[in-house]
């Protein structure tokens, strides 16, 4: 059993918006108004579910209840779709007998189907009954988001400080269309609760600086999607107050990084059709050109493909990087897999085949490439995936 | 039988550099200096091939030779690899009387493998032989060049002006790795050869304005090869002179641009694990951002499951649209699958999944999608593929 914030409860139901019997309708409630720090996809194209959230995050400033549906991206439907988004809303909070704007909404399913609103409204009095009866837990909550997902993610921790302490809970879906960039910057959705009290700049500044890098850090197969959601809510139920530039801050963003590097780890290993994770180390580069190269190579199918078999095709690797649009001199690079030095200044070092597979045989292992270009920046680390047949199969008959 | 330009001999060989007897080197020769233009790769990781090819060209202006093989990049074997490049084609130059800078040299395979010089000027001189024998042809050339590629492609044509002819012929290879950004711009190699006499600046003029932005508009797996190469040579012996802003420079370049077009629709036919060709064409906005807009959507993982299984979920289309870095009003887009439009002004029109999928089971079909943003401004044609299983068995096995 997990310790979870004080004051935060957390449920699911099925109300039928995807199949029938599924839980798709989940429900986070907040015993009194939270702080809350967000963080959205950085596409064009934005569901509603957004829009409404971020119209709402503006003019309350805090948040009462979190509502998200599987099955239905809610995007790409119009000034109609955008109504049925803030009527839901609104059904929340009048069952909540909180206002309408304190309560944020996250969606994830297929692009330009209308939210079936009705029903989710239905979904939502279910899954509010069972927290009124006690028979909620976050476990539902995390079943109810799942899409393409084999598991619920769910990762708790604890974090202390001058004799306090406070608990963070983050629920989190994720497995296709994962690729996020958000801004301060998936679909991925993802809700982190917390019983600390933090106020919302000093939130913001925690989800810029310890939450979103992490989330940024790592890809499925490159396709960001037009739902990605990150919501960090605190509500200060635990009595602990952590205060920017204290000890109690430090202790909160370490929490917050290490459970966000924890979910992504769970988001990669239920990724679509994925049998391994390479976690890819960049050098000797700015971080931004870092991760560029990191993001060319971690979207590369021919790298991804090579993952999958166990090919030691190395020269797939150094090609992506190369053609990334940084900069740099392909004669000073340097590139190893796992132990195996197989690229010194920009040539092969002639490692026999046999030993790069056995270090691609793995379920998971480190690609490092050196660019030598920058001195003095910290090296930049981006996982990524495979691309399997399975991942195919699942994603030619995702609608059909 | 195709007609052939005047005075250009091609022919191939085996020498064991892929598997034993497979036809895996190419010669290409010309009677005469032939002036050349030629495109390479914009990959900072370049071939040595493209290398000793640039260093030829800028040195002797014109070419009597033109090698290639299959089975080797000659890619990241460091100064080794650059020495065994020039002795290559020393060798072939040798055999043939004439200067080493008038031999140039394309290469495709696997990355990071030393070329094994030696067997492939055992290679280049059967080749040789063949052609002093008059036992070559072209077929044996496309062949010699192919890797995952299961038809040679060679494609043919004669163009006329003021009573006079001149004939192209076109062959090419190239079904993985293939996102070609050329500069002035796959592994796709393709060779041009015509009898046309065309002075230099004219050729690399309808190199750069007919050939390059067609074989810039398509794309099967994204991934850049750092050998990609186009050679463009004419040695004027059939006595038709195209002169710069005359009918027969507009009659060479419709050709160059017809023979490109017929030989992207070859490579995409033939890529690997291909089912399903799509033309995307992009509508209301500049060119480069067309182009951008065109290559995000063609390089989706989602997008290019869905068309491998006549998925109708067209959200993924948009998505893909709407990540790609253009700035525009998704509140103004239109979007069509076949004569379907699915999206008006940014939203869903309802169209059945039924008649989309109809569309979408063909082997060739076209997506439409107006930005309407900029005005005046010619539509961009963009040609893509499926991502299939078979893709990733090719590639996931490719080296082992």
């Amino acid at each position: 059993m997990i310790r979870t914030p004080k004051g935060f409860l957390a449920a699911g139901a099925a109300c039928g918006i995807r199949t029938a019997g599924r839980a798709d309708v989940g429900v986070l409630v907040s015993a009194v108004p939270a702080a809350c720090s967000a963080a959205f996809t950085s596409s064009l194209l934005r569901s509603h579910s957004i829009t409404v959230s971020e119209r709402h995050l503006r003019a309350a400033g805090a948040v009462r209840c979190i509502l998200a549906n599987s099955g239905c991206a809610n995007t790409a439907t119009g000034p109609a779709g955008l109504r049925d988004t803030e009527r839901v809303c609104a059904a929340a909070a009048q069952e909540l007998g909180v206002r309408p704007d304190e309560t944020l909404i996250a969606s994830t399913g297929v692009i330009g189907e209308p939210l079936p609103a009705d029903r989710m409204i239905q979904g939502v009095r279910l899954a509010l009954k069972d927290i009124r009866d006690g028979a909620a837990d976050y476990q539902s909550f995390a079943r109810a988001i799942m899409t393409t997902d084999t598991k619920p993610k769910l990762v708790a921790d604890t974090f202390r400080a001058d004799g306090t302490s406070a608990s963070v809970v983050c629920a989190a879906k994720g497995a296709g269309m994962i690729g996020p960039d958000l801004r301060p910057h998936a679909t991925m959705l993802v809700f982190f609760v917390t019983d600390a009290a933090v106020r919302p700049a000093a939130l913001h500044r925690a989800m810029a600086g310890a939450v979103v890098p992490e989330f940024n850090a790592f890809s499925i197969d490159a396709d960001m999607s037009p739902n990605d959601t990150v919501f960090l809510a605190a509500n200060g139920m635990s009595g602990m107050a952590p205060v920017a530039g204290g000890a109690g801050y430090r202790a909160f963003g370490d929490c917050l990084r290490a459970v966000s590097r924890a979910v992504v780890g769970l988001l990669l290993a239920d990724g679509e059709g994925v049998t391994r994770v390479v976690t890819l180390v960049v050098h000797g580069c700015r971080a931004d050109d870092a991760l560029r190269i990191a993001r060319t190579i971690a979207s590369s199918p021919l790298v991804k493909t090579a993952i999958n078999g166990a090919d030691p095709n190395w020269g797939r690797f150094l090609s992506a990087a190369c053609r990334s649009g940084v900069r740099f001199d392909v004669g000073r690079v340097d590139m190893s897999i796992g132990p195996h030095r197989v690229v010194r200044r920009g040539a092969t070092t002639l490692v026999p085949d046999r030993l790069v597979r056995e270090v691609m045989l793995r379920r998971a292992y480190t690609v490092t490439l050196d660019i030598r270009r920058d001195r003095g920046v910290p090296p930049v680390v981006f996982r990524t995936t495979d691309l399997s047949k399975e991942y195919v199969r699942i994603n030619a008959e995702y609608k059909t």
